[in-house]
């Protein structure tokens, strides 16, 4: 019987501990919000405003920054279920199609990600003084490079992610005034002025949509 | 009757206006807590465990990093008033005992800093996924430096702090799992293997708190 105890209570301590553990999370399929985008070899500091739709396969972002003291603007529709990107501009009433090869890359932390520590940004010691995350790193060998994730125990929303590869450098990322569901729906349809016939073989591909983003094509 | 009411209606909309806008803080004087650094160009990765007495002027720090492929551990008690800091090891029972001739920096949002943004780090879509925060710039002319700060806009705990100065370029200083108080007063006291004797001329002069944090002195 004492037996029985002691192993029922390992066992019930053992799944107590697996449940413990962060997983792999995915956040929320509708996010409004905003970025910063840091990177000190590429001399690019870079401020976003996105509406993320992940059943949709759906980013809009509006992008302005300055990049080795250049400043730039753009906004970006990215349909990667229609494999269309359009660069918009309302001032030039412009709108540059282009074919998107790029995969969609939903928010979430990796299934190959290890757990590194779960920490409180901030502070525990008083009420709206601290934010439970949780944090992770991984490789991505294919490009050498080497990443690590915050994201919020509550919500798994982004924080930060922190990537880095030879080729890049240091590029940090940072999310704020995430709000959970899609402001507006119109955010995702092209304007008037935007070609929207099916993409064909003239039309120049983006296989980078980050590069896109930062207006490096 | 009627220009009365809004006289008064803007005087107490000027009133809110100034009372909405965050100004410069100070963080509560005993803390502890964990600090990331993070220096590209001086490829410095560190872990940092640390008591902070505000009105003492007294900063224990354990530290652990790498600093260009060569990693490091101190574990520091610098005490500011009495001008003295001590760089001790409990495995080999020494203890470096310096003359410290850096101010006290207390943590806080300088006077002269100019007010950024408000944020909310993660969501205020649900409870416990969202951090309410400021961001604060301003430039240090005499180390041809800038910073950016980020406060909790409830406690005033420090976030982050991003330094950029041509010497040293970007570092970024994370905070994390603050606790306001103080767990152990002894964190304060040399141990007794240390030489508590006044510091005298013969020792070596440490201008540079910062320095001896990362083992470059």
């Amino acid at each position: 019987m004492h037996l029985l105890i002691s192993v029922s209570v390992c066992l019930l301590l053992a799944v107590t501990a697996v449940a413990q553990k962060p997983h792999p999370c995915k956040s929320p399929p509708f996010m409004v919000g905003r970025v910063t985008l840091l990177s000190p070899k590429g001399q690019l500091v870079a401020y976003e405003r996105f509406t993320y739709d992940a059943l949709g396969k759906r980013i809009r972002a509006r992008v302005q920054g300055t990049n080795h003291n250049h400043s730039f603007h753009v906004d970006i529709l990215a349909l990667f279920q229609e494999g269309v990107v359009y660069e918009i501009s309302y001032r030039n009433q412009t709108c540059k199609k282009s074919a998107l090869k790029a995969p969609f890359q939903p928010i979430q932390i990796p299934q190959n990600a290890t757990f590194q520590a779960q920490v409180i940004i901030g502070s525990s010691s008083g009420p709206g003084q601290g934010l439970l995350v949780n944090n992770w790193f991984g490789d991505i060998p294919e490009q050498k490079a080497k990443y690590f994730l915050t994201f919020t125990e509550f919500g798994c929303l982004p924080i930060t992610n922190l990537y880095n590869s030879e080729q890049t450098g240091w590029i940090l990322t940072s999310f704020f005034d995430l709000v959970i569901g899609i402001e507006d729906p119109e955010d995702f349809i092209p304007p008037d002025f935007c070609d929207t016939k099916p993409v064909d073989k003239g039309e120049e591909v983006v296989t980078d949509f980050f590069e896109v983003l930062l207006k490096k094509h």
